[in-house]
């Protein structure tokens, strides 16, 4: 649609609706769950680039996103090249010292690095985190003991503050490490959980390949718009939110419970997203706030 | 149009359009002169609403409006109501002492505290100024005399970088004073042109009761959306531009001649006209940019 | 007296005298009212330059001054001059919309823009406000009801703050508005008081066109020089202070019971009595502080 | 050698001379080149702790340490295990596609990881970098082409400035991208000279496993301390210095042509050679200045 | 004379007069010689006390006054204790080690120290300073040589900015050292005209036992009230000026062909002689300005 | 002892040792007592040379030093010079007002001046100070009387904050003053320990002619290394300590249970024995701490 095409009262209409969220939003800080369901779900490359306007257009209107992103299918991909053949436990991958090499590998240096590259050759905000710099996410190793996955113990924000104040986008790979420097690969929905709770964020929002959480799971027309964490428990504990929303579900409630203002789970796939979710009155898929 | 039947899509393509408008006037001072037409051409009160809207929208997203008003018709009702009686000469009214007296009370204390009151009925931010307050405009007696009419000597920016650096947004009374304290009554348009010019506005916005420039001055199709200060100076060469509208369109060459990016001349009576005009690629009315 | 006929001795002793005073009151806030008597009492335009002097003197020295006044006796003539008959209830002038207007005019655009003219063309420092430029003064309606005449109900003292901090003197007419923006006229001795309660002012001094508050209201000579809040209390309730002093009298007893130091009636027909009471020992008039 | 078998004599020789460089490289930029031979050569842990250590050590007396590093020996390993055979073109190894996302994933997911984890398991001062992060290192694809090998364009020192003044301490993998995103992998000795350049650092400092430029190669007694860049340049050009020096050599000239003070090749495998270098008259190695 | 003995209109005048002059001086650096002469010709403690009294009334009022003193009279008194037979050479005593230390002792130790005390029994606000602390003064040894006596080759006045940003007054003894850290005796009339110069000072003012440079210097009835440099100098040439006054003019002559605005021959015997020359029209004694 | 004669591991050994210790005590207070026999012990020259060294690497350094001193000696010498005899009650000297001048002049105007020329002939760093400069040092007097010899009542550290916070060293002569500005002589131990507790020192050390304190009086070979406030006063009240000793371990005792962390009693004709002192893990002489 070319911009001759709308009308003076239309703009009109969104931009009234939109600038007082603009003032509102502005200086805090949105924690965004980058997920790897969110870029495979449609053409990767035109996601990846309507993603890096949609973090431009935060930083350049004063707001400040920090960027949490995971890459399972591409660990398991590189796991797979190498021959490598993983013992599965509940579901979870086993990590030896071989596999957690090629994990942080690929979140740092390939997954991290292609968001920050993306991000970059737009405008050059974008700075690359592994929780091990500056000591960002401090780890200890998950019981049942399952080799080099690991909890969050605790989020240092000192480099997330001084990059946020010096104009800097911090982008993390959801590595962490404990006190002795033994790296630990941590699952990326809890990390920006944390992250967000750590930050005083505004927002923590998920952008997956759903719509939303639904009502009844079976059903895609039963996404709830607004939910508290109370309900979003009850959901998760009768079973209506299951699998992989489990972890997002979990993360959401610890954050608003933690004072994170609102938590929100979105389609990813649906260009600029983000914008519209935060600039209209009624936003796009769930919101969970405090009770 | 309820917010709810906006589609998502048409949503993003507007913000993705204003957004980098966003980023790109925060910080800049917008000189916005309010014509009594402006006022008189629609339903009075609903006007100065949606101004004050937008007034508080600019100043919301961290722009920095400056309001000029005059305030001619409702001089001459009270100096009716006196029973006082003018002279005119070329048009213009001769000011006795009593008539600057009468001048000053409509412009300081009636018109601009209507502007101020709108405004800071929702939100105190405005704070109304003469033009004699901190020495503010320095005038001279008009050539050929017709009394205390006078014309922009100087222009001291001190209180409007103060009043802005504070947050606040001014809104000027063109009443001005000379070294020894004689007050003089100044075209608002002229007024308009010079705060700018001396405030080194990014714009400077004529909200008219016409829809821009016309080429033809009988055909309100004709108007032109952009041109330059050559192309305008020609047009009142050649006397297609006259009456009420030369004092406008002069104000408009001497702000872009004199640095001020670009000035405007749009009809006050739509709806945010002043928010279409800045965060939309094509804006609204007429726009005059240095050649 | 030329200078060349004081003595180095009694320059001394004034100056020793004076100097420990204009430490002591450097930053210091003093709200004046200026009242109307004080100018009508003597020769206007002879007191209005002597009073600007002492205002520029204060403020070279590093005093903050603020200046509040009324404009009753200027209100009356205009709307006679108008033809508007007014009723009188309780010796209160009912105000409806025409009054308001009228008062509005004449205090802000004329009373306060002579104020500010008279001191700007010596030196631009001050700057006219109403009370509802930056919601300085919150109104409501004076029960009984006698039509647009306010009480106040507060006092932002931001916009005052940031003027003083820009090294401007403000000059306060003596409308407020309440929260929807309706605007009243209020009685300028309260309003005084208030403000410089609210600046935490430390002085409050009125200038009057008495020598101060007499301990027999009928002999001149029964000045007193100072007393308690508690004093003038029981001046009011035995009917000694009366009239068109108890306003005056009230707003000290507020003022000093609300934090400020010390609240003043001085003569202001005679020069320069603001420096004198500043700067020595004794003072002049009437000081008031609390029990 | 316990502490107490240090006379107190020679501690305060040794202090004495060390305390006027202590205060003179305060706030000073180091810009140090670790490299994979240096690791290789000894016990790669404890030389990668001794390594830590001193850069902790400078950071603690307000020195400002940047770490530069490259990694092809763990490229190589990784593309061997991948079975990716590596096409050689006068002895530098072609980059397809595929090559470049492993010296990536090398570089900066394995070897800056391990870099900064074993700085930060002590302090967490370290953070990790890739040339693309807020673009630091812009590049150009080097000619002749053997694909994705690149040319540094330019620095972008902002993220560094800002790091450092934050006290963090900056960790480099040499991976630059060009405008348009794409990723190049670079020559780290390189890397080292143009950031130490760009940086204005005092000292650019080679860590390796030789004990300086030799004036005849196959002699290891023949370690020259200090030479001019002329008299580098001559060794070059005569084939004194050859192999994989030249590119160390060229970036000690470019570095103090460009204004660094020094440049300096050290023998990494020594412990602390770097905090000897700094803090004795002498130093170790060989220094280069310009003529 | 008690204060209720000077009339309102009187202190009106004085103050009126003072007042420009206070916010005039307000920050400025006043460079004060105050001289034995000063205090050996009254009561010496009425007069010490006095002086103290006005340097503190210059203090509280933002004035930054930097005070110089010699000691002649007491040196010669000490050495004459100690039995110690000066030499004489043209009239200045020949400055052998033992009388240096002795000098240093006296004017470091005991008239410092006294005019230090002096004003700090009332407010501390004073710090005494040689010319050896922070190498304030770098002297010379004089020629032709008679001993540690010394020429002003600089004045360092980081520590006086630095003292007087803290709100100290300094008091400077004439001690002044050279490059190696010998110490000499130096002219303290000539010390106050280098400092007051490399301060910027406003003015230098001498007080002293006489009223001021006389035209005829047998008739006391002569004083001149004010005279240009080049005036002062013809007076010196023709003899008019002679004796101890001799430095001190030509102290005064460099001081505001150095950019010193005015330098004063004032009677220190005069009580709060400071004061009135400082704030009030007319001054007292003698001005000298640049021509 | 040449440089090239040390081994590139001793240097490694010392500095890994002296670090920590630059950056801990970087920015810390740290009051050094200069003593007349440690002046005495050696060749006086080459031990102010060597002392004034240390105080300039430690300043180099980022550390604040703060000297103070006495001169008991020197004013013994000057009193004889001047034949006055001087009575000793209880081994103390009786100090009338004569003996208080001389006592004035020699502290201040020759040993301070002599230690501030030492330094500044290096560095212009140090300033000079009595404790009457800004009331320094209120005193009061000591009872049993014998004169003009004080006990400290307050140390007011506002003048010794402003000095350090502009980079200068403080250099103390121990004369104080009581609130009627009379001057006292006051012991410089006490002073140093006094001035230590109220700057919240690091560390408080005295430079004496012993090795430290000795568990047996007789035996230099028994010199305690560290030990608690509370062992030493044990070794007081057993009068292991004895004489010219007590006042310093007073001294130690009450400044750290004041809070300084730790005091020194250390060998100052040993050279470079601060350095070594604060540079290496064992340091030299008795350190006391709280217990």
């Amino acid at each position: 649609m070319t911009e001759g095409q709308i009308s003076a009262e239309l703009r009109a209409d969104v931009l009234v609706e939109a600038i007082p969220y603009l003032s509102q939003f502005a200086g805090s800080r949105i924690v965004v769950k980058y997920g790897g369901n969110a870029i495979a779900g449609g053409d990767e490359e035109t996601a990846l680039q309507s993603f890096a306007d949609d973090v431009l257009a935060l930083h350049s209107v004063g707001i400040l996103p920090v960027i949490v992103h995971g890459g399972g299918p591409q660990i398991g991909e590189l796991l797979q090249r190498l021959g490598k053949e993983s013992e599965f436990r509940d579901g979870l991958r086993v990590t030896d010292d071989d596999s957690l090499e090629v994990a942080r590998m690929v979140l740092v240096g390939k997954v991290n690095s292609d968001l920050v590259g993306a991000i970059n050759a737009k405008r050059g905000v974008a700075v690359g985190l592994s929780g091990q710099d500056a000591t960002l996410i401090v780890a200890s190793r998950r019981e049942p003991d399952i080799g080099y996955v690991g909890d969050v113990v605790g989020v240092n924000t000192k480099i997330l503050d001084h990059l946020l104040a010096g104009g800097f986008s911090p982008v993390i790979a959801t590595i962490g490490a404990d006190a002795f420097g033994q790296a630990y690969n941590i699952n990326a929905d809890t990390v920006a959980g944390a992250v967000a709770t750590a930050l005083g964020a505004e927002k923590l929002i998920f952008l997956t390949d759903v719509a939303g959480i639904r009502a009844d799971s079976s059903d895609p027309a039963s996404v709830i718009s607004a939910m508290s964490d109370k309900e979003l428990a009850s959901l998760i504990a009768d079973g209506s939110v299951n699998a992989g929303m489990i972890p997002k579900a979990a993360a959401c409630i610890d954050a608003v419970s933690g004072g994170v203002r609102s938590a929100h789970i979105l389609d990813g796939r649906t260009a600029h997203a983000l914008l519209v979710e935060l600039f209209s009155e009624g936003g796009v898929g769930t919101m969970v706030v405090a009770q």
